[in-house]
């Protein structure tokens, strides 16, 4: 297959969709929709995970209600099975926490004219402080 | 191609030999073995580079002396080719520059016994302060 010669475009609109599902408590659970059953994996502050269902549970467990977001770099290349690949840098506060620097990389494979996540990788930058 | 089981060992081994090359100025030229002449990306600091050739150019370009580093976590995970797909996130301070955290993603692309860099993505995380 082909580089997706949209790759920029992709990259951003899926940063700006997913997030729009993720920072909404209500629609939190429909980022099921974006993984696999088995074929995806996230690794969230270190901690490993296959499948929707597993990383479902995780993100439904995580306890704050509020989450202020503000995303300062999305860097995407195309991949050589049509995919994607996307690096987001930006800040985030949640709740009355105090705003933490984070990275979060994407994969998105190609399937029909879709794509899923199949790889997700997402950590807090906790020693912001010089 | 089945997940290469060794994923953690092989992301691990993979970020200390690349940063050994990368931070001795003498060693850094050796970068290019890793990269391929043709079929390799790198964002560096949202800039898009492909092909060992031109990759090169860029690290070679770079102007500092020193590097002290401080790797504080390596997320992998295995992919669907047989690849390693890795996230470091660390600190870095150049010559008598401030510290600053980092974040760079690899994935390795398995070549015979071997793997090659096809994606390398590095971003300074330069609003560091709260």
């Amino acid at each position: 297959m082909a580089l997706n010669a949209a790759y920029e475009a992709i990259g951003k609109t899926f940063v700006e969709q997913y997030y729009v599902l993720f920072d909404d408590p209500n629609q939190r659970p429909n980022l099921v929709n974006l993984y696999n059953a088995e074929t995806s994996f996230m690794t969230f502050e270190g901690i490993q995970l296959q499948g929707a269902q597993k990383i479902m549970e995780k993100l439904n467990s995580l306890g704050f209600q509020k989450i202020a977001r503000q995303v300062s770099a999305v860097d995407s290349q195309p991949m050589f099975d049509g995919g994607v690949i996307i690096n987001v840098f930006g800040r985030l506060k949640t709740d009355e926490d105090p705003p933490h620097a984070y990275s979060q990389t994407f994969v998105l494979k190609p399937i029909g004219n879709n794509f899923y996540l199949q790889h997700d990788i997402f950590r807090l930058i906790i020693h912001d402080s010089v």
